[in-house]
């Protein structure tokens, strides 16, 4: 990689999420080089995802260029390359567009879809994890209604109208929500020759509540929410497997639908060289210890949705969501100033700023730490706190017409079909 | 396909853009079934496409569902449909989702790229008519610089850097103007460690003048912008042929590049059925007198960039724009209502509301019947019209955003490679 050695030590960051960005913000104006590697070219907003994949927001307005992040500090370089392997030994690393050597190195690699080994499934469900998987669902959703349309087969426009969901966390149950109101409000306007009441949109959690990690009261109200929008949520209930038409449960139900999408699991995003089990713990996470270092080295770390850092609080490693990646990049930023200055670091301490899920128009549950609330204004918390962290403030007022603009009109008009998901599939066969 | 017949006569609309969707409007409140097909679930506002593919706009911002332009008109329908063949003697039409009989037929299938014949341009160049091209195309641009980064091949480097814009029309000049902006705003602050000047503009007239079909000042005034910007304007001279990575020309010259753009023509794109010598006259587009009827037929019509009407003052049929489109689509709607009444139709007749074309910040070319203004003026007339038609409120505020933000911050933020377009080569190849 055309890279200049210069007398800065490199930082290599795999990874331009959000603990990747935190902590490249944070190096940005210091004495180092950083060298920022990423898949994408751009920074990806995974909580609204699943807006894009209902219509109700564009890909453009929740992803942000990297190089613009991050272009007017000197010493950075950012390369688009996927990352094939790392040599911690010899301090460099393989992508697919030459080798890398650095001087300390940071794995920000995030998390990927877990399908828990089945191959069935993950061939064909839907994953709503990138831009353009939300775009494929997006497409999937609408071409099924085209085709509902054209059948006949009251099975068949039955299992194109059936939408199967799989997992309660925040991704599923804000997927579900965003396609109840679908259902209720654009369905019967699109398509008056179709009878809405075949859309079923079914939420499947394998343990007995929704929203896991939140409070009893955000669980319960969530599922609330959801019924009152014409969800089936089905709890204790595990998707066995899909083939495509069929989803078969560890009971003796079945469902037949065109559309399954699986928000059961995600897991780290492990790349070889520190895919061994002296590193990898449940989940496929890095173990760190409280300094985000990995075991045994000392200019080597993780961060974000890939590490796991175990506490007293969090036997099991911080959740897997945009705060911890934030606060770690961040506060691994200021330790590695102090690392350089010979410095001792300082221990990572999480400030759970709370949790929040949206089930749809009015209807959010918040936990904060003493305060826990639901209903309209956790809502407004929910959008306030979700426009803040967006990156950009173009991003910010884009995102913002387009929520007042849905919901004075009821409204979500990114319906298109912009690449068939559908057609896509027939020529990879 | 599943369509009820009923006692109202049943029109069948091809094509969802300006002229198809203008006609349905004209017809949605009245005593017909009207069907629509389009290959597409949405109507593609093409002017902006340049934006798009030069990450100034997000493509939801210019594409509009066509369900949801008519969904509160009964009697119709839309069908998300590629049409295969028109059986004119039978009064029916074959797609890839069944057949459908018609009373009344209207082609409103628009324009194509048209290659002149040369499948090499055709395989190696990239167009801009769709809104997946457009995507595509910013792809490449996008994967082109970081591409140039990696190489220390100086000729590499430099056909990855230069753009070959082949045609002098809106297109060509719009694109080749915000290309340049990009060179000059973008470039040295995204990609700092790359020498600008490397990126070089070209723009490929084959006659003596751009925007055939403008004034002369508009012309001259528009090659003086676009020279200012930096672009490197070539008049009289062919792309004779293209090979993925050099372009050769009627003269001597060629041009080593990664990107060319093929904006030099379009044509008709006929339907199988009505593709017979007897309808069809130059430039693809089907023969239609003053009512937009073709030849031969009472009940069937073309409207837009497929039909060529001659009249005095336009002896090679209207421009293939937006603005005969518009009109002749609301004129034939009056019409049907007319024939259906058994009244007799009205000649069309063209109101030319002028030209218009953008080059870049400030800078635009306006020529209205008694007025041809350039320079900031223009600009601003020319935004202001393109804001008045695009349809949907949504779409004109995101739209407005965008354009006020690039404004003040010189900048252009969707440069997103959502869907990498070199590996999609690689992998059809």
């Amino acid at each position: 990689m055309n890279i200049p050695r210069t007398s800065n030590p490199r930082i290599v960051i795999i990874g331009g999420g959000f603990a990747g960005i935190a902590l490249a913000r944070k190096l940005s104006k210091q004495e180092v080089q950083v060298v920022l590697l990423d898949r994408n070219n751009y920074h990806n907003f995974q909580p609204l995802l699943y807006q894009v994949s209902t219509g109700g927001l564009e890909p453009d307005s929740i992803a942000y260029p990297i190089r613009k992040i991050l272009k007017n500090f000197p010493n950075f370089y950012f390369r688009l390359a996927d990352v094939e392997s790392i040599d911690s030994e010899n301090n460099d690393l393989k992508t697919n567009i030459g080798t890398l050597s650095f001087d300390y190195l940071v794995v920000a690699s995030g998390s990927k879809t877990n399908y828990f080994g089945n191959s069935e499934i993950e061939k064909h469900s839907m994953a709503m994890k990138t831009i353009p998987q939300s775009l494929d669902l997006r497409s999937l959703i609408l071409e099924n209604f085209e085709d509902a349309l054209l059948t006949s087969d009251l099975n068949e426009r039955n299992a194109l109208m059936n939408f199967v969901i799989v997992g309660g966390g925040p991704t599923g149950v804000e997927l579900a929500g965003a396609l109840a109101e679908i259902k209720k409000g654009i369905l019967p306007k699109d398509y008056p020759d179709l009878d809405t009441r075949m859309a079923q949109i079914n939420l499947v959690q394998s343990s007995d509540c929704l929203l896991k990690g939140m409070s009893v009261e955000a669980s319960e109200k969530a599922e609330e929410f959801l019924e009152k929008l014409g969800v089936i949520v089905w709890k204790n209930l595990r998707i066995t497997n899909y083939d495509g038409t069929t989803a078969t449960t560890n009971s003796e139900l079945s469902f037949r639908t065109e559309t399954l999408v699986w928000a059961a699991g995600v897991q780290g995003a492990i790349i070889k060289g520190l895919d061994d089990e002296a590193f990898v713990t449940r989940g496929n996470r890095i173990l760190v210890n409280e300094y985000n270092q990995i075991n045994g080295f000392e200019n080597i770390f993780a961060i974000g949705d890939i590490a796991c850092m175990v506490s007293d609080e969090f036997p099991a490693g911080f959740p897997m969501m945009a705060q911890p990646a934030i606060q770690q990049g961040q506060q691994l930023g200021d330790n590695m100033l102090r690392l350089l200055e010979d410095k001792p670091m300082k221990p990572f301490k999480y400030k759970d700023k709370g949790s929040m899920a949206t089930i749809g128009r009015n209807k959010a549950v918040v936990d904060m730490k003493n305060f826990k609330f639901q209903g309209v204004f956790a809502w407004y918390v929910w959008m306030f706190v979700h426009l803040f962290f967006l990156i950009g403030f173009r991003n910010r007022m884009v995102v913002f017409v387009n929520w007042v603009y849905n919901y004075i009109r009821f409204d979500r008009e990114a319906r298109l079909i912009i690449r068939p998901y559908k057609k896509k599939l027939k020529e990879n066969k």
